[in-house]
């Protein structure tokens, strides 16, 4: 997906409020806003968002001397994650169909995203996803919430890659790879995260935190950027995407990045941003589960 | 007020939806926001707001060839408003308390304003106007619904400007200026209007239009920004201002320039944006009354 003209404020508001993570003062803000603005007429409006979001972060990691300004939201968005899993858990065992519960689960999980949605509330997001009925979630509109392609790309699949997006949502994935190892015991899954620290992206890190790599294999995609552009992922990995016989890939970012490529993917995103929503085209707060 | 950092990416999504509304192809939307950004780093932080706002509503100007971009929803937004007019009046007239409804409805006027509020729907907003309970009124708050200085003020002046705001909201200002005629009959009104167009605040025409010149005397503040910045008024518009009794000043852009300017001011708006309500300190949403 191309970047769009109002993916431009939400550079610099994204920018804004990581400044602040990262430590940097009045003046370092500042700076941080002023060096993106000139850097604005050079961003291609032909890359991707996530492609543009990483000059933008560089500058910020530079002026904060930070590598990694999100990771005390990672580890909280861990935890928070992790104390409800028991209770996940239980969820799609008492599940009438446990696929399509853990499915649900994993998509809700996405709404932790200090890219696209910088107001969470994480406690009352975990609540709210616990508690929901999931109006939002296109259970009737194949197009919206295509389970049956992803139920046929299951059972003919040998090796799936899952494009994971952010620390916290890592733990409502686990959900989901638990439920395809034990219904699709034959498939060979691959836990991706980014290559390094971007916003509040999983990383390696990540999914040693919340026991991802006790569950299946993990990869780095070695993307640097919040999303697996296929220009900046390694070789090692663009081979693992060109050899799966499908990829579920998680969230905007990767949504952004990959959508469009020809790849077997089918994304699980909330949406939540209205360019997003237009390019699918689908609600904000919609849950997607789409081709 | 002081241009917040915050108040950088809000530029941008402003000015693309002024570029939208200038009839901007996309080519010269991404060249208004080029511009913009070259011209970020030598914006003032100590300017307000509404200052800033000036050169970026020029260079909109020049790259559409529009000098009023928002000409019709100008029309449509005192066209609607007018349609609502005669029962504002009946609101008055059947009120316990007629001067508190009218500066009620008044600030309810004010969310017809595009520049903080892009999503309005007219007819929405002004429906619910008329239905609401004003909950978000702090009548019973003094410090944010300061009633009680705005009759002390009118009881004691001679000379009273009333600094308008938007087109649109003109029309609910007609209703607090026939009040303050009826119940001050010794009170000089003069109703400001900005000097030339810029977004969508009213301007000598919206005056004309609506009927205002009919009820009370219309100046123009001869400000070319979205707010009366008092470095931007005419010397004569600052004569008024500095002989005025009392002064009131509708909505944000006008509290952005005129707050802190130690003149005899009752601001009236609406709180539009998380910076304004961290520096009155207010709610979203609230409808304040404050000196």
């Amino acid at each position: 997906m191309n970047t769009y003209l109002d993916c431009i404020p939400c550079f610099f508001s994204q920018a804004l409020f990581a400044a602040r993570q990262a430590g940097c003062n009045e003046q370092q803000q500042k700076q941080v806003l002023d060096e993106i603005s000139r850097l604005v007429p050079q961003l291609s409006m032909n890359a991707s968002p996530p492609e543009n979001a990483v000059p933008i972060y560089r500058i910020i990691n530079r002026i904060s001397g930070s590598t990694d300004p999100f990771a005390e939201i990672k580890e909280q968005s861990n935890k928070a994650a992790q104390s409800v899993y028991p209770d996940l858990v239980r969820r799609v065992e008492s599940a009438s169909d446990p696929l399509l519960t853990a499915v649900e689960i994993a998509i809700s999980g996405n709404i932790i995203d200090y890219g696209a949605n910088r107001d969470i509330d994480l406690k009352e997001e975990i609540e709210n996803i616990l508690d929901q009925e999931d109006k939002a979630v296109h259970r009737e509109s194949r197009e919206l919430f295509d389970i049956e392609s992803l139920r046929a790309g299951l059972a003919a699949a040998r090796e799936l890659v899952y494009i994971g997006d952010n620390a916290g949502e890592i733990v409502f994935d686990k959900i989901l790879v638990s439920a395809i190892t034990k219904f699709y015991p034959e498939i060979r899954i691959l836990y991706a995260v980014r290559g390094k620290p971007i916003i509040n992206d999983v990383t390696l890190a990540d999914a040693r935190t919340t026991g991802m790599d006790k569950l299946c294999e993990v990869v780095s995609s070695g993307s640097p950027a919040p999303g697996a552009v296929p220009d900046f992922v390694s070789p090692e990995f663009n081979e693992l995407l060109n050899k799966a016989d499908i990829i579920i890939s998680k969230g905007q970012g990767n949504y952004e990045a990959l959508s469009g490529s020809g790849l077997p993917i089918l994304f699980l995103l909330r949406v939540k941003c209205d360019i997003i929503a237009r390019h699918i085209p689908a609600e904000l707060g919609d849950f997607c589960l789409i081709k």
